[in-house]
């Protein structure tokens, strides 16, 4: 194995290091993006000579008012428009003192700790069990949080919640008056029911246009909270640290809303697909892994997964990320936003590389 | 006067809070953004339809190859793409240690003293004398700062430094191993000479597409270090908090900087004629107030600045913003981004107003 390569692709720090490493034969399992493209409508009427000149903070009228009909009780004055859900997070966390503590389930996406840190505030953990929130433990953490971060469908495990859990973290951070930020950038990629919104005054949700319509690079995002001072708050920082979200962008995810109903149930029959295809592939390996119930990812046990993420990458052209990113040491992340025919060549690549990597 | 109403204007805390006030025989003065339309290069060749998935997250390197012919002896790595200038500053800041102090030459764009503060950085204050950076006070005031951040033009003086200020900032602040923040989203509409890019590898120089091409809703800046680490350390907050900026502001971007020099040149022409009209009008009215050298504002001194704001708006449909959001308390400050009739009326609105408020 070529050395350098091995320490070159040991040394990127994050997924977002890898964007751009695919072509010439890669199989990325990476990317945390659809590879599908938008609906048609998301292009549809789009005038580029629009208004070009500041737009509201908050984001644009119609669009929140579209928004506000998903959200039952909701007006345009319960959202913010972000640049991606990344920004939405960011703005939220920044809200709050430093030093505060936010209960965090492990695994959790790469980002989270670094928002958390950078907003001055210090992430607390509450390790998942069997890839889901153990109430117990989530109880004896949450009392001394100023928050909870919540994401399910998950990003990296690919689970949902069931929503007598919700349920109840609605009931305990109520009642002690703790805030639920919930990331439900996945909510319309759920294969066993509907999606459930965690709601109450204490709840921010956090959303985005991105997996959905599968727009990633427009950065289009959301906000939702039904307590006004956390809007006007958020609307107040984002006034010094971006302005208005890109307006075309903005225009661009109006538009994908018009998509009909079908766009989204054709997308999660694909999502469902791979997700069976990609399980039963691991699981016929001999992968210990949770079957994803939402999302596209999956987070099987990996013994030796760095040396096994070097040898996939140089030797067989396959990228996958280290679950230590995700809080999760001795797993890999795969992605399966490719086409099966991808996800069977990448699976037979996976096969061989084990033979020269112990992993089970 | 309609008390309530007052009330309510006064209650406004920041320019941004005026946006979507314009229109029903609003006069306003208000908006710090170019009233003129973007090149008509901006809109061509613009694929809607193009690669959506995440975009590097340092920006698109077509842009940055672009921008780099702009900057002699830089290159495509030297630059990251912003979120508009906003977000360049917001994050070379939080890149800084909490607690660190940041010199600020007062008047200042309203936005410096927050996006230091939610940094956790002290802005210090350093006053202009005749609306210029006044050296010996500077040389006192920079030696246990972390950055300066300078604004030539500036927002909202109007005023442009002499080259030699800046030469002789480069000097002080290189020997002192000081960061200079310098912001030249206004560096195409000065009205007296070239701009001066100030230089240095203690240099993070801010800029926009958003004056220059008038696309300030775009929100397309960007921010340009030859510090390498400098550049990594952002784009790995960036990865975090709001990933790439929208591709499709960075395509129009781009197609923007294909417009003819004489797209700039024609706007410095409108600017300088604007200018010449609202000096000369104020001076004519009694007031006292610097001359501007580039952007497009006059900050006149004014007594009883809040009740004149109040008076203006709610009796004579005239936006203006007080000059204690910039740090200049006794004064107002103007933008001259309208139409010459426009100016002509405001002004002669603003000539009633005086009747009523003693403001000289």
């Amino acid at each position: 194995m070529n050395h350098s390569k091995m320490t070159e692709i040991l040394r990127l720090k994050s997924p977002a290091d890898f964007i751009g490493r695919q072509g010439n034969g890669v199989i990325s399992f990476g990317s945390g993006q659809p590879d599908l493209p938008p609906p048609q409508e998301a292009f549809q009427g789009i005038d580029l000579k629009r208004d070009l000149r500041y737009g509201l903070i908050q984001g644009e009228v119609k669009l929140r008012e579209s928004l506000a009909r998903e959200y039952p009780g909701s007006t345009a004055g319960n959202f913010v428009i972000t640049n991606g859900a990344s920004e939405a997070l960011d703005l939220i966390f920044r809200g709050w003192s430093k030093g505060e503590k936010v209960l965090l389930p492990r695994p959790y996406y790469y980002s989270y700790p670094p928002i958390i840190e950078l907003a001055g505030m210090v992430p607390v953990y509450t390790d998942l069990v069997d890839g889901r929130i153990d109430l117990d433990d989530f109880k004896k953490k949450i009392k001394d949080c100023r928050a909870v971060l919540i994401n399910s469908p998950s990003n990296p495990t690919g689970r949902v919640e069931a929503i007598e859990t919700l349920k109840e973290i609605e009931k305990i951070t109520q009642k002690l008056g703790i805030y639920v930020v919930s990331d439900e950038v996945y909510k319309d990629l759920i294969y066993e029911r509907e999606n459930y919104h965690i709601n109450g005054d204490h709840v921010i949700t956090v959303n985005s246009f991105s997996k959905t319509y599968c727009m990633c690079g427009v950065r289009v995002g959301y906000l939702w909270s039904s307590d006004k001072k956390v809007v006007e708050n958020i609307c107040e920082m984002k006034t010094h640290t971006s302005m208005n979200t890109n307006l075309v962008g903005q225009d661009m995810a109006l538009s994908a809303m018009r998509a009909p109903k079908e766009y989204i149930t054709k997308q999660q029959q694909i999502w469902r697909q791979r997700r069976d295809y990609i399980y039963k592939g691991l699981v016929d390996l001999g992968f210990d892994l949770w079957k994803p119930e939402g999302a596209f990812y999956v987070l099987p046990k990996c013994k030796n997964a760095r040396e096994f993420l070097s040898v996939l990458y140089n030797d067989f052209k396959v990228i996958t990320y280290l679950g230590e990113w995700f809080g999760a040491p001795d797993r890999i992340r795969l992605s399966y936003a490719l086409d099966i025919s991808q996800i069977e060549e990448g699976l037979g690549r996976i096969r061989q590389a084990m033979q020269k990597v112990t992993v089970l």
